[in-house]
């Protein structure tokens, strides 16, 4: 999705990807296929690159120091892009800073699990440092005999209250080297089984917390030294904001911003890394809704494209160029007009129907 | 500026380039090379390709004929883009269809163009029907004797009256094979030396000449059975709106509907020509502002990014990767807003300074 505003902006892109099959190696001329898990390939890859970015965060960390000290220009860099790759040390930096957090420790046995649940109260989340996403890594305990499994293989893991939140939100952040930092405006996101589903703009929360979610996105931004697009992801309770995770890229929950913001968050990143002024965050309409499309039982999804768009001449159809398997994001449609429930409708009807849940 | 959309759409896209340094070559993978006046180069283009379309109008309607003898489906087809490629074939058709336009006569000698001129008065605007572009193939005679030279030539040339316009127009429509059309509301076109330099979204005109400009268009989009998006230039004059000019593809007058569309003419076009049905035309503000970058006396216009992004968060950059060249157009910006001098101020101050002509 960095394609298009690339091509418009005429910056050249390069990708280096496992295979030519992968959603970006089909769009942009001259991919070079290679792991990013093999040092020699990245450092061939980043011969005449101005510029290296990621769209995930398992870039090993030893690897983007290598490339950083050969003189690669790395940006989000290694020691910011720690944090969304590592809970413990986001979970230790974020509460050095004075950012609102869950309450959390890192237990390597039931007795230390047993005392935390204890004091926090139980169920309580538990995650693994490294390695989860889509609710991958992320186990709720009501007993600490529960995470027995996980405990024996010996490694610390996070421990969290379960935070009993009104709403999740997510803030999308740009910033750049220059230290320009620019927020879009809080959404809420709702989340099935620990997948996002759906993306509302802005969320429908009390003005105090959204200036508070925005302002604790911008002090991580700055404390951690982060460069590029980065969503925060946070709970709202009645309380106020709480940081629940960080992912250190352009998101799924920005993605209503293609349409939704005056600027998207794929050229916002890419003018944040190339350290070129940001742009105008602002909504280009009320309210906006983004609905991901999940494989169902539908492989190929183009066959919904008549029924969608004849349905409605305004929404946004984006697909990936996925193979299509149950549950896997393969797509997201995007509307935006002056109605909150009418928005979401429409894009909620929109993916189900390219999923395959709706004959039409 | 196809290949956005297209990416976003899951479409994918092939181009036949006569060189890999064209701009759609820069960034579509797998360009081909080939010229479009080469019947083979075509042939073995079009293998595999579900539709062809274009981005000009020079493709040589023997060919094109060839083409779809041969079952490539081409949109807009031959005899549609004829109406593009032959001014005396469009101005004898548009008549027919009783399209308003300036009043015209074919004509071959000196005698014939005096008869012409003294009934609709001197100066006359003298055409030749083919190969004409940004002013290219028109002039302005006061007298038959300074045509001598084109009329030696032998060929008919197209005579039309000068019309004392108020404002230049321009009406953007798309049309499906199904027949379902769709137009965007009316902009008006500042020309400078028969050179597009401005769009202004919507025109300030009458309601009632809007209305009547929109129905020539949609009428020739009918009447011609054009698949695609196609662009009607017309003149603004006190006593309504006459047909200038034709262009069969997605134009630089449609450039605006990138961010100031709630569908942009490059998505749209990819709608049409597919048989899909066609996306909302309307704004997404109250004014846009689009703005031509025509090379001047910087060879390497990046290098303005940093100030227009910085005086300014809201302008979208386009650049298209062409050398630059003195009065080629080798890019556009483009501002959204309330206020219409505004809108426009800023576009003018954008693309000016990318050119050169602002010291920042």
């Amino acid at each position: 999705m960095m394609a298009g505003p690339a091509i418009e902006l005429g910056i050249t892109l390069r990708v280096l990807a496992r295979d030519g099959a992968d959603s970006a190696a089909q769009v942009v001329p001259g991919t070079e296929i290679g792991s990013e898990t093999d040092l020699e390939a990245l450092q061939r890859f980043a011969k005449g690159c101005d510029v290296i970015t990621f769209d995930h965060e398992h870039v090993p960390t030893q690897h983007l120091l290598a490339l950083t000290a050969a003189g690669v220009v790395v940006r989000p860099g290694p020691d910011a892009l720690l944090h969304a790759q590592d809970k413990s040390v986001m979970r230790a930096r974020l509460t050095e800073l004075g950012v609102p957090c869950p309450r959390w420790r890192m237990v390597q046995d039931t007795t230390a699990l047993t005392a935390f649940g204890d004091e926090v109260g139980w169920p309580v989340v538990l995650k693994t440092p490294r390695g989860g996403y889509d609710g991958k890594g992320v186990r709720v305990v009501g007993t600490a005999e529960e995470a027995a499994d996980w405990l024996a293989l010996g490694d610390a893991l996070l421990a969290e209250e379960r935070v009993s939140f009104t709403r999740e939100l997510a803030v999308l952040v740009a910033r750049s080297p220059h230290g320009q930092a620019a927020v879009y405006p809080v959404v809420e996101t709702v989340q099935v089984d620990g997948i996002c589903r759906e993306v509302l703009a802005p969320a429908a929360i009390a003005e105090d917390h959204a200036l508070a979610a925005q302002r604790a996105a911008l002090s991580i931004a700055e404390g951690l030294d982060v460069t590029g697009v980065f969503a925060v992801e946070m709970f709202d309770t009645p309380d106020g904001v709480l940081v629940n995770e960080l992912a250190m890229r352009p998101h799924n929950s920005g993605h209503w911003t293609i349409e939704g913001a005056r600027t998207s968050q794929f050229e916002q990143h890419l003018r944040a890394v190339l350290d070129l002024p940001l742009g105008d965050t602002r909504m280009t309409a009320a309210h906006v809704a983004m609905s991901n499309v999940l494989g169902g039982d539908i492989a190929e999804m183009y066959s919904g494209y008549l029924h969608c768009m004849a349905h409605d001449p305004g929404v946004h159809i984006h697909m990936y160029g996925k193979v299509v398997r149950p549950g896997r994001k393969v797509g997201h449609v995007t509307t935006v007009g002056d109605h909150a429930e009418e928005v979401r409708a429409r894009a909620v009807h929109a993916a189900a129907f390219l999923r395959g849940d709706i004959d039409g």
